[in-house]
């Protein structure tokens, strides 16, 4: 089965096209986690609490690069799979050929990973050869820097995300191919939608506040796509009164973006 | 002092700027480096050979990146940091705030690192902050895919990397910010350097066959400037007899590099 095969699957297994994004930030992990690799611990109860609402996973790269983030990282992916849930390492990486095709590793133990489109087509070639495995390319970011360069007009009529979408539709050989592009733009959510008949993988619906309603709408290809929330999500415990009440906050806060979003699914 | 002061001295002590790649291949590492932890291993005996001739050190974290990668990472920095080499980071990384100044932190042990400006501004700001580190922020690439996107012409006058250049000149704030320029692209080289006044870091002179004397003649900003080789030198003990003499070769490509690059100067 393809990524994206896989990922509708998940979607109507759960009914959700929630993607929880596992940001571990070691200033924000509450005081009861395990000292033995905390990111672990917090991850696998965020697990617990949430993958009946979640159509993947998404970790992001920076969170664990050091020797233990990485081993985190890895039981963290190993437990996802063991639950079903697919997992997409947002890791955002784009380099030249021998390079490339080092990062390309990571993908034997997730099913997606995120790439930068900078550096053109050779260096996104050694993700998307490997067509049983998804790549989300970043295209309109949700971040307020995201219009710096993205949206410059190349040639006459185009802004620079959209003609990086296009190119990727026609890079898109083995049907398994997404783009990155952020709720907090609705209106461009929508003319990428015109565009490209690409999934798109939403960030920015939880603490950056986009739209969930365009995210939806837009986001979605032929019913497969994924909305990310991270922070508003895995931290939804913050306050509470113990362990209990944490994960369950967690698990609720998953629950209702699922809800939330099924309103205009 | 700041990163391109500090590289200034280490310039004029080793009368070098040649940038050290460190990308310890997995499959190319010779069948003699010790078996627990071979990129540590191999990467020391690289720094032996070659420091005298080395204005920097730069492994590219896709080589490091499982558990035993980071933990050879470490050893590797803190090594060619005691012997007073600087160390850039080429991790090519970029992301929304909160995750961007997680990959900030990666700052700490290394004196610089390489940047991706596809999400603009607010991606780069945690590194451009700490003023006493350097930040390369990769503009015109040397691989094949390098203009895709690049060379796109944007606004009447300009190409994306030009615009970029302009961009990240003006952020320079703190004049700790250089640009990743390649040399397969000299007359690219060129006109970036009648744009800024920026320090270059230049790849593709070795396996990538760029030119040498372009590096030398644009990439230097008053004299400080960095043109890295990495498979060039670090394999170029490749096909010989034993141990020893692997590294001897590894170290006289690296000065042959330096007697090249002197050349220009």
């Amino acid at each position: 089965m393809s990524f994206f095969e896989d990922l509708r699957a998940r979607i109507d297994a759960v009914d959700s096209v929630v993607s929880v994004g596992l940001d571990p930030d070691p200033e924000r992990l509450p005081g009861f986690v395990d000292s033995e690799l905390p990111r672990w611990s917090f991850n696998r109860r965020i697990i617990d609490a949430t993958h009946e609402h979640a159509a993947c996973y998404k970790p992001n790269a920076a969170f664990y690069e050091d020797p233990d983030g990485w081993r985190a990282l890895e039981e963290t992916v190993a437990y996802a799979d063991g639950k079903g849930v697919p997992v997409v390492l947002d890791a955002k990486r784009g380099d030249i050929g021998n390079t490339a095709r080092q990062y390309a590793k990571a993908l034997d133990t997730v099913d997606a990973v995120t790439v930068n489109p900078y550096m053109g087509r050779d260096t996104l070639e050694p993700f998307l050869s490997r067509s049983e495995k998804g790549i989300f390319v970043l295209c309109r970011t949700s971040n307020p820097g995201g219009s710096d360069f993205q949206n410059l007009q190349v040639g006459n009529d185009k802004r620079l995300y959209e003609y990086v979408a296009q190119r990727c539709a026609e890079w898109n050989d083995h049907d398994n191919l997404g783009l990155v592009v952020g709720a907090t733009a609705p209106e461009e959510l929508e003319r990428l939608r015109e565009l490209v008949g690409l999934p798109f993988l939403v960030p920015g619906v939880g603490s950056q506040g986009g739209d969930a309603e365009a995210a939806v709408e837009f986001g979605l290809a032929d019913g497969v796509g994924l909305v990310n929330s991270s922070r508003g999500i895995i931290f939804a415990g913050e306050g509470t009164i113990d362990e209990n009440a944490y994960f369950g906050a967690v698990g609720d806060a998953a629950k209702r973006l699922k809800t939330r979003l099924n309103e205009y699914r």
